[in-house]
């Protein structure tokens, strides 16, 4: 039996087997296992594991698990028990959990633990969400200028127990600003007898507390460190941000952006667990401005009424015609999108794409062209294959410059051009197309009048 | 002035600017911004810029870009030149751009290189791409069992200089089989008489060479490690993955879903940069096979065609309608496409995600309809109006339940859920929408029969 089928079992039994070797089967597994078969639980039986873990186990497994799910666990616990298991936790991921707590866990708590531990989470907590301040840790090592290496090795040792890392150490004077930082690496490689001050690297990669924490990760990223820290005004360090943050954020931010490609607004917790009001909000808003969005396609379908009742084969044409604007310009955002989110491009890139954009347009178009033209021509005649084949050229061009220009145009304004989704694109495409399209009907088959 | 600015002048002016400073200043930037820098700039300034940097410096540059940008560059070095750099390069990188050179490149580069370093890369640049195998590196630390904490002290020391990484080391046999590892947190923290035998953690967490690279990345995420020993059949540890790779991949993976939910082929390089042709073969399969997925709605609208002789006013809602069905149909499938990609839901969820899907479809299309009711009223009365808001509702419904349906096919059926694209989903969903509106139209405005 794996996590897996004992998750499914107490799921269809809705109470926990009988079993003495379950709970030594449980505590031999990974952490990260266990949060994730305890999140796939109902909150009474997983708390009832969680509780049958060793203390230090279960400070682990409930930091593995997301922030929303541990609020949730947290109702189940009395006052002390949380507390003990608060006091285990990593101090970013104690401050993540008690931003989630309502007013009265909180002030439940709070009195439970220590002064230190108090001030931590007071001081880590009151970061704004979504900055390097909000995922930072104070769980970091520092040092004194003027040590030797043999002298940093045992304030180290010292500090290793309480400490997230200590591959690097960050050297800082009385006031706590940053002076330097070294890796465990080059300590150990050293002689015992050497100067800190020699060796440490004093051209710091810093954050503000107030950076954007996908910017954050992003750098992380680019820099392959283990760790950035984070700094006041005062180039005073306050905390660092550490690698597996960024891959947690990059993952997220990904989500979000993934998300709002499909119109869909940012959900935190898992879309598994997600309430249906939840969902209804996170979707009703776009869903609601995109009819509105349509509804133009229709003023251009009413202007051209009488068109189409003399010819309503051209209505055969037209979802084929429009839906293919749109597909092109979907293509066109989501590559510029994506392309501005990881810093591909950037904004002065805007006219040579576009350039580039029109003649891939016109090779896109020209090949859809082709590809319709012998139906046009079998369900309507030449002059039918004749317009329809010059509006798929246009439409493709007309929204593909489109799905090009809005993620530019929206990053320009500082919104953010992910909101240049495919079913927005879709719906400007789509009336541009019903335009384009009767236009030309018009001016083809009625001889230039209407 | 700074690396953007002086990448700008030099694009300008076509050639490097005269000043003796310039070497200096660029040299004491990071080298992952002056590889940001050379990648905006012509292979030619590019190449003399790289070449006048120290040689420590000039590789470590050179890891940073891209390996079809280090591809490119290579084109411009001579034969020595290139091998010193690629000595001096992470295992890893070197195994990457050596599978970008080509043929005659690679024969010109192996005989400047040490034997052991020819081995290497022919080892690592054997393994198929996407996998473990293909983003590991080389350049662990390893220990032998029975030693005491001071001799590992002393070997990690020793082997220090070579090593990606030594904050992890791995304890081996004679055959290379893993038989643990220890951190050197918990090195520098115990006793220099323990053993490590003692010490070391023997529930090891190891990926296979062929697992696919996403999964590693996701392993190494979940469960927050720096590293992942990489084993073959016989569990001998051949290589490690590193959490700066597992960014790499992340990013790389969430790039392509990205693209693949907006119908773009996966582009590996800068989108900035490629060709014209290359995008045009990325976007073409998919729209020319939407234009004849669209095709359906036209047999659709044709199979009607009498109605909309009749009424030609349900033409002006038409676009409005299927367009709404593929929007809510989109939101279900993007919500599906990225749980499925992160774990979030699995197989097993469909059931009670379709459940969910029906009432909030509902919920949903009831909101829809009542917010177009009233310009059904206005533009062709109640019966009109019940038509466009009967069919809102059930085009929303039917699009959602396609849309969240699909991915977990394609998942049972082993294909890519993210082909479950917006533009896929609303092609369908259109062809839906036109047979229900007119079905319901028919019903409703003809009495039952046509």
């Amino acid at each position: 039996m794996n996590l897996e089928e004992l998750a499914q079992q107490i799921d269809d039994e809705g109470r926990l087997p009988a079993d003495a070797g379950l709970r030594d089967y449980i505590a031999s597994q990974h952490p990260a296992d266990i949060a994730g078969f305890l999140s796939r639980l109902d909150n009474e039986p997983a708390w009832q594991i969680l509780s049958a873990l060793p203390l230090t186990l279960r400070a682990s497994v409930f930091g593995y698990l997301e922030p929303s799910e541990q609020a949730e666990l947290a109702r189940h616990t009395r006052r002390g028990e949380l507390a003990a298991i608060v006091s285990e936790m990593n101090a970013d991921e104690r401050a993540d959990l008690f931003n989630k707590l309502d007013e009265e866990q909180q002030q439940a708590l709070l009195p439970a633990l220590s002064q230190a531990e108090r001030e931590d989470i007071r001081r880590l907590a009151s970061h704004e969400e979504d900055t390097a301040g909000a995922i930072m840790t104070s769980d970091y090592a520092t040092l004194r200028p003027g040590s030797t290496v043999r002298e940093a090795l045992d304030q180290l040792r010292l500090q290793a127990p309480d400490k997230e890392t200590i591959y690097r150490a960050y050297i800082v004077d009385e006031e706590r600003r940053l002076l330097g930082s070294i890796r465990l690496h080059d300590l150990i490689l050293a002689s015992p007898q050497a100067g800190i001050d020699q060796l440490m690297e004093r051209n710091l990669l810093t954050v503000k507390i107030t950076d954007d924490q996908e910017a954050v990760a992003q750098q992380i990223s680019k820099y392959d460190v283990l760790a950035l820290p984070v700094v006041d005004e005062e180039n005073r360090i306050v905390g660092i941000v550490t690698h597996d943050d960024a891959l947690d954020v990059l993952e997220e931010e990904a989500t979000e952006d993934f998300l709002k490609a499909g119109t869909v607004g940012g959900i935190e917790e898992s879309v598994r667990d997600a309430s249906i009001g939840l969902l209804y909000r996170k979707r009703i808003t776009w869903l609601v401005l995109l009819v509105f969005g349509n509804l133009l396609s229709g003023v251009g379908i009413a202007y051209y009424e009488d068109t189409i009742a003399t010819y309503v084969v051209l209505v055969f044409f037209l979802p084929l015609l429009i839906a293919s604007g749109g597909n092109a310009g979907a293509q066109s955002s989501t590559l510029m999108v994506r392309a501005l989110a990881t810093g591909d491009v950037v904004m002065r890139d805007w006219g040579r794409m576009l350039g580039r954009e029109v003649l891939i347009a016109i090779l896109l178009g020209g090949t859809m062209a082709v590809a319709i033209s012998g139906i046009g021509l079998w369900r309507g005649g030449p002059d039918i294959a004749m317009v329809v084949a010059l509006t798929m050229v246009l439409v493709v061009m007309v929204g593909s410059i489109i799905g090009m220009s809005l993620p530019f145009l929206l990053n320009r304004l500082n919104l953010d051009p992910a909101t240049a989704s495919a079913p927005l694109i879709t719906s400007i495409a789509d009336a541009a197309g019903v335009f384009i399209y009767f236009a030309i009907a018009s001016a083809l088959l009625f001889g230039g009048g209407e």
